[in-house]
């Protein structure tokens, strides 16, 4: 089903950026505007919407009963066979909607081989429409906040009942299986990306995907992870230690949390993404371990996992009310371990973070 | 690791196709070249390889450890850290390759938006690549042939194994479950593509994603599902009747098995893709039922899921001992249920049709 007051947005957007049209390809922007869920094979479909508010829908013919089934009567449908390829029908698309002559925007749910295709059937120039919807998703309404917290106390239950279940000797793959399980249990719709569990000297890789390893005595362990909650996304990490931690893992944990809670107290009326991440990542830089800090501090969360606004050097977009993002800084030390303490944070209407996340920032020993 | 006998003829490939280099993202390509499994984010990355075997690999700084890990000291990495973005290490890196000048092919695991941010970093001519690496991988040598042979084998054991558990009053996503559960007992290494169970009015759309429905007595239930197994997938479909078929459930039935069977006897030495689709499809039209066969009768399978041959209406290419695709013909009746029959086969060195699938394809009653 068309959200109509968003396609409506959605075409003063294109009209404010010049654009004749977006196309939109399987992605959370399809989700976000029609609640889409496509199938993600090799066949170009989506939606081509334009600044007018007009719209056709892409369509390989085997997906033609569940596209009508989502969209009904009020969308108009071009739809190919797999021996004809989709060329003619985006061409004649464009043709009906009376797009093709300017710009059109392609997003991050089209392939590039798709995309060197449709500019030999529509000789447009397209440009990156990645960010294109980020007006309208980067601020919550209520109700996405309300899924949004619920999501969040979902990964909060899981992150407790992980805690319980680390032992020494278990295999990295039992711990993520348990925490697929968790997410079950505690109301999680979906996982929104599969579980980070990075013990030892695996740490030190950000989005380690090993799942081989046994949890040993003097590990560090990295759990990342989070669920969907109506389509929303959780996304926390926290690291525990097996047993004792030694000095050095006891001061760069502190580190981390120390620029941690300095990222999300800098959250305050009129800061921008880049002002969050020098505030966490002076912290880090001032201990001397800056070279070893490989990431922004943080992303947009929303539908989508990774989305605007980014927590990064030269975001100089200030942050409104109903923003979400992560807080995550993190120390990676190759062969060694890693650290990262990850929360989200919503901006509240005073500009200051509501933190998503409740579970202890501390570091939690498992005896 | 660099399969280098591979990175060599496909510089060989791309001298033949008059080509610089090709950049491949994340992708099966990258598996078969380079076992390498990136994680999937927004972060551009992959490899550039160049037509005279040259390479660098394109890396976001937090996947630095693992890329070095994976690919060793012989590659050449571009590293580029979130706030810098990757244009200026893709331009070096084609610089040093000797890249740009030329055409560029684009494989299928590269972004529209990350493309459009190529084509601004360097201004060379992208061409669509993603079936280049084909001539390498449509045949499969004989070890590749024993993966996917036992791939198929733990298919067939798993169909068995889901033929007893059906039980009508079970959801579609409790057979999921256990189709998932059953391709770990049976040593399968991962899924190739998430299960499809369609029951009932669900089963006339052929990539059906729904999963609440309660299979009912006189229901057609469609099953299609496959593991990996060294990498290599399976594929396969059987559709199951809960208690009595109708004389009209009955009829598509055996019209479908005619025409999967057909299509299995038309693989004879010479014979293309174009060939075998027609050979099927033409019992499926004598039948009157033509407009309700959606799709191309099969697809190549291999490391991906859906690879050349593809088995369709215009693919002239011959076909050749050592490719593997699906014979999957389909009759979807809108409202009412569908019927699909699907085996692997792999072409024999006399140019006949190796079924890599035994499980029974007569009508199996659930009672």
């Amino acid at each position: 089903m068309f959200h109509t007051e968003r396609i409506k947005k959605l075409a003063g957007v294109l009209r404010d950026l010049e654009l004749e049209a977006i196309f939109a390809g399987p992605s959370t922007d399809l989700e976000y505007l029609a609640d889409l869920k496509l199938f993600d094979d090799e066949r170009p479909k989506g939606l081509m919407i334009s600044s007018e508010g007009g719209c056709f829908a892409l369509v390989p013919m085997l997906y033609g009963e569940e596209m009508k089934n989502a969209l009904g009567e009020s969308a108009s449908y071009k739809i190919w066979a797999d021996h004809e390829g989709f060329h003619k029908a985006f061409a004649e698309g464009c043709g009906a909607l009376g797009v093709g002559r300017g710009a059109i925007a392609i997003n991050d749910g089209v392939r590039a081989v798709d995309l060197i295709e449709m500019k030999s059937a529509v000789d447009a120039k397209y440009v990156n429409g990645a960010y294109t919807l980020s007006p309208l998703r980067r601020v919550k309404d209520d109700a996405e906040l309300g899924h949004m917290r619920r999501a969040g106390a979902i990964a909060d239950e899981v992150m407790g009942g992980i805690a319980k279940f680390l032992k020494p000797g278990m295999k990295e793959r039992e711990v993520r299986d348990r925490l697929v399980e968790l997410f079950d249990e505690h109301g999680g719709e979906g996982l929104s990306f599969s579980p980070i569990v990075a013990s030892g000297p695996g740490g030190s890789m950000p989005h380690y995907q090993g799942d081989s390893r046994e949890l040993r005595l003097g590990d560090f362990v990295v759990i990342d992870m989070g669920c969907r909650y109506k389509g929303y996304c959780s996304d926390m990490t926290r690291t525990f230690c097996m047993g004792e931690a030694t000095d050095e893992m006891k001061k760069v944990y502190a580190i981390v949390l120390e620029a941690q809670i300095a990222g999300e107290a800098a959250v305050t009326r009129g800061k921008t993404g880049q002002d969050i991440d020098r505030a966490a990542r002076k912290i880090i830089n001032d201990a001397g371990y800056g070279e070893y800090f490989l990431n922004r501090l943080g992303h947009g969360v929303g539908i989508a996992i990774h989305e605007n606004p980014y927590i990064i050097e030269g975001n100089n977009v200030h942050l409104e009310p109903g923003n979400v993002f992560s807080v995550e800084p993190g120390i990676y030390l190759p062969g060694k371990f890693g650290v990262r303490i990850e929360n989200l944070v919503a901006v509240r209407p005073d500009g200051t973070a509501e933190p998503l996340n409740k579970f202890t920032r501390d570091l939690t020993v498992i005896k």
